[in-house]
């Protein structure tokens, strides 16, 4: 028999019973953070649930990690807890079971539409690192940063190329960016001019967040990877390509990309994912052993970015690619990054980079698919753009597509804004 | 009259009544964590005196931020509550002032031998930066890394290079760090070798404490920027040179870095270094309008590192350096990291990458003061060093000479260990 949820969740839904993502939540008629599973389009108060029972005996009830303004101490309980509440919250919402659906005073109590609340970062997130996982994306920018001979350097098919990112300014979907300003490159290549960023840009990328993690000095080998990951989300790390050209040499990206990264609000649990595995791009060469995995864990994901100027009623797609494209996958994220013995904790997000696929109209960022600006991207209405302009709103999405329900992720709003500066 | 304390403090102490540094320790008899301020060999317990009143009418005290286990409530405060606090601190431990020097009970209750606490972490650092302000380090690491055609790279004199460390990483003093394994960069140049690392290293630096930052979007102005500083410790920024030297080219260094970062436990207030500001290096070309400094803000601090191999009895001196040889000043760090409008909150940690002089005698780091191993360094007992091996301990001291006292950092310690792993 097809899980079916009593609440009645269209085929297009990225929330159906089979997903039940985390997020962090607060009611808009007031009250404090707390946690909730997404439902089709309401919102279950994980709380309020745990007030009436549903959790007894559960370390989740005990350490009341469901009453916090973040999942971070849920992500710590590790891969069993989350195991046990997943099972509960989805028993509880089964057609068949009469135990919430018959009871309208409690369904009342734990159930929110989705428009009555206002969602907030999922996690405290101390540290945030951004790998380089699709070869694609990596040729392109190599070769627009550095031209064709030097696109793909030597060591990035032995190394999941990773950088440290900005915690600070992470922040939830439906926040505005404004643009930067920053030093980029003058004419004669050596000297920089001040200005706001004239190559403002998206980045589509997936994070995963951080389950337990580990002890400093110690490593996570790579089977025992997926323990440490609790869930994925959406990320779009808006960059500004001129201040990111000119500075990134020798210690790589900073200003460029500190200056916003947006996340998806709902959190999919890896378990959801499970069912989507697939095949990962051939690695060639073999990776070290530390890297080496078993099995497919590449995940059959769907992303697509969209596009709204000032002026479009709609937006118009500009992207359609796949997480299935990312060479490197999360298992070989993980180990790498806790090689050195670098200690991983709860709520860490690890983002994937840019995903970018196989064809120019599946890369995952404006400078790739407008090549620069040699090739402007069209849009609805006559508009065409090269880089991001004022007013232009981002809107990604990513789904898997099961038999007859989606496994989705929402999505991950964000408008570009002038500058609060005034002046040089 | 000279300022002085009724606690005595000998001429050689790095903790006279002009420093008074704030730091976070807890009795080793037990209890919990708690603000204090080192005086001489003792440590001033803050939420005691604070108990006693001393603090009363104070936004500090309303906010209790002296019973926490962390400074960042009160690096939130803003320099107008850190200078009434070190005032009233100042005033309180006064040869002239009776109040605590004449109270047995009190002075029992709230002063502590500091070898009866234990020190911590002073800050939960959410967000670690590490910059590259010395030109002497850069264009030294640039020639080794890259040749001398390539050494310091154009955007080195406009920009205050930096990138985003790993904060989950850093350590108190006297934390040991364990050798890591990574891959570095085989004989042909293109593939690797999974190895433990070869070419372990130190880094001299000094680290600055954010106080209250500003909102995502909004820069802090250079003549703004000191009202952001809380205090400074002296960082030792351990480096896997090997494995960062095949890593970091695109993104920057990555896990040649985040192994561990170990920092002084005590955090000199600015305020206290404020009479040891004095020119630094003339900046040429003129910087850009936003990074334009007036007066002096360099800081004449002599830097030291020591190293005790595991078969000397006492450390040996290996280099001898000075902040004063920082290019860019720390008011210019905090501008530049916030012109994007990139926020920055309380108890991130600015560090200034490794302080290198113009003397082979005054480099930095340990690559190159041997050069990459051209030139060991001479220890005692006939011993050299090209790179730490394991059981090796370093430590690092800093202070500004006043006339008859020292403003010091006390050190930063930590010893290498064997890696954890077994095999490759």
């Amino acid at each position: 028999m097809t899980l079916s949820s009593f609440i009645s969740v269209p085929p297009e839904s990225h929330f159906p019973i089979q997903n039940l993502p985390y997020g962090v939540f607060s009611p808009k008629s007031g009250g404090s953070k707390r946690i909730g599973v997404a439902i089709g389009d309401h919102v279950l108060d994980l709380a309020a649930l745990g007030e009436a029972g549903f959790f007894a005996g559960t370390v989740a009830q005990a350490d009341k990690v469901f009453e916090q303004g973040a999942l971070n101490a849920f992500m710590a309980l590790g891969s069993d807890s989350w195991r046990q509440v997943r099972q509960i919250v989805q028993d509880a919402l089964r057609e068949d079971n009469p135990d919430l659906r018959d009871n309208a005073a409690l369904r009342e109590r734990v159930l929110l539409p989705m428009q009555s609340v206002t969602l907030h970062l999922p996690a405290e997130i101390a540290d945030y690192t951004d790998f380089y996982v699709s070869k694609e994306h990596a040729t392109n920018l190599g070769t627009l940063f550095r031209g064709k001979e030097n696109a793909l350097l030597p060591n990035w098919v032995h190394v999941p190329i990773a950088y440290h990112g900005r915690a600070s300014s992470i922040v939830v979907s439906g926040t505005d960016i404004h643009r930067p300003y920053g030093q980029v490159r003058g004419e004669d290549g050596k000297t920089p001019i001040f200005t706001a960023s004239r190559q403002m840009d998206f980045e589509l990328e997936v994070g995963y967040f951080v389950g337990p993690g580990n002890e400093l000095g110690h490593s996570i080998p790579i089977g025992e990877a997926m323990n440490h990951v609790f869930g994925a989300v959406l990320v779009n790390d808006w960059s500004a390509r001129d201040i990111q050209n000119w500075e990134y040499q020798p210690l790589g990206p900073f200003l460029g990309k500190n200056l916003g990264t947006s996340i998806s609000p709902w959190v999919v649990p890896m378990e959801a994912l499970d069912v989507f595995r697939c095949p990962q791009p051939v690695q060639d060469p073999q990776p070290l052993p530390y890297l080496r995995t078993q099995g497919n864990w590449a995940y059959d994901i769907s992303l697509e970015v969209s596009l709204r100027t000032d002026t479009m009623p709609t937006f118009t797609t500009v992207t359609r690619t796949n997480l299935r494209y990312a060479y490197w996958n999360i298992c070989q994220q993980i180990a790498h990054h806790t090689i050195t013995g670098c200690n991983l904790r709860p709520g860490d997000l690890l983002a994937t980079g840019t995903i970018s696929g196989p064809t120019p109209d599946s890369y995952g960022s404006l400078i790739e698919l407008s090549w620069r600006g040699a090739n402007p991207v069209a849009l609805a209405g006559n508009e065409q753009r090269s880089f991001l302009e004022d007013g232009d709103c981002v809107r990604m999405t990513g789904w898997a597509q099961g038999d007859g329900f989606r496994v989705g992720f929402g999505d991950v709003t964000g408008c570009l804004l002038p500058s609060l500066r005034t002046g040089l």
